[in-house]
């Protein structure tokens, strides 16, 4: 019943929302203590997978600096997100942990799942969209996905 | 964006499965540092309505024997969950949080979401089972719907 683990690997999945940041921030001050020096956090950002096909139809068709220029934004954009994270990790004083900062592609969903079962994180926490119904149906879900799949406790941090 | 509360409380739904023990013992294995004495921990029961109508159909009809039996089973039940509940805390040596035993009554789902409301928790943790997809279908998951609906960050625990 008692888990004795030495590490704990914590993982947070982060994107460029406010409310992903404010998850950050609850798992800083909720789940890692002061004393507590045998925490691994990982920071997660996934980049959406470029929707770029090279389709018979001419609005599907970019051209190379388009296509580079995509895959610049993603990377500042990750670049970005991480800044903020790291600086929120600074803010709160969280010397003693170790992080490591983790980019991934694709659906974020199915990203955020395998991370977890490759990484072995032991939690994951996550930011979550108060969207509408109709919004909800629409987009699904990334937070419901990975609460039902994922393959540890997953914390759900609405923001306020 | 930092919390800056004095008192946290956590609130953990537990009940007759194996499933929600693993998720208290979670909880204080990583929700409650050693150190932290700012902590007052809510044990949420729900009891099932019993589900005695006085109908004229005779099998609805019940005797007031086998209502009283009826309920004191279920407060047996209450205090057999809250004592193996309490057991668990004491093993886990946290001496230093208060701790509140709550027993509510209806469907678990409404009961746990107002009780977040109601007693103003700063945490849900809660187990979940490992249901296929029929039985879920079919029953409904109560982590699902507080993971959406309730008021606070919500912890789902899964029975490893």
């Amino acid at each position: 019943m008692v888990m004795e683990k030495t590490e704990r690997k914590i993982m947070v999945a982060v994107d460029e929302s406010q409310e992903s940041m404010y998850a950050l921030s609850w798992c800083l001050s909720n789940l890692v203590s002061d004393n507590v020096n045998n925490v691994k956090l990982v920071l997660l950002y996934v980049k959406p997978s470029p929707s770029v096909h090279s389709l018979d139809a001419p609005g599907h068709i970019f051209s190379s600096d388009v296509i580079s220029n995509l895959e610049k934004h993603g990377k500042d954009l990750a670049n970005s997100v991480m800044e903020r994270a790291g600086a929120i990790c600074r803010k709160l004083n969280t010397t003693n942990i170790t992080m490591e900062r983790v980019v991934g592609s694709g659906d974020a969903k199915d990203v955020i799942c395998s991370a977890v079962k490759k990484l072995e994180a032991d939690t994951l926490v996550m930011g979550t969209h108060s969207y509408g119904f109709f919004k909800r149906a629409l987009l699904g879900s990334v937070s419901d996905h990975c609460a039902k799949h994922a393959k540890c406790p997953v914390v759900i941090v609405k923001y306020p």
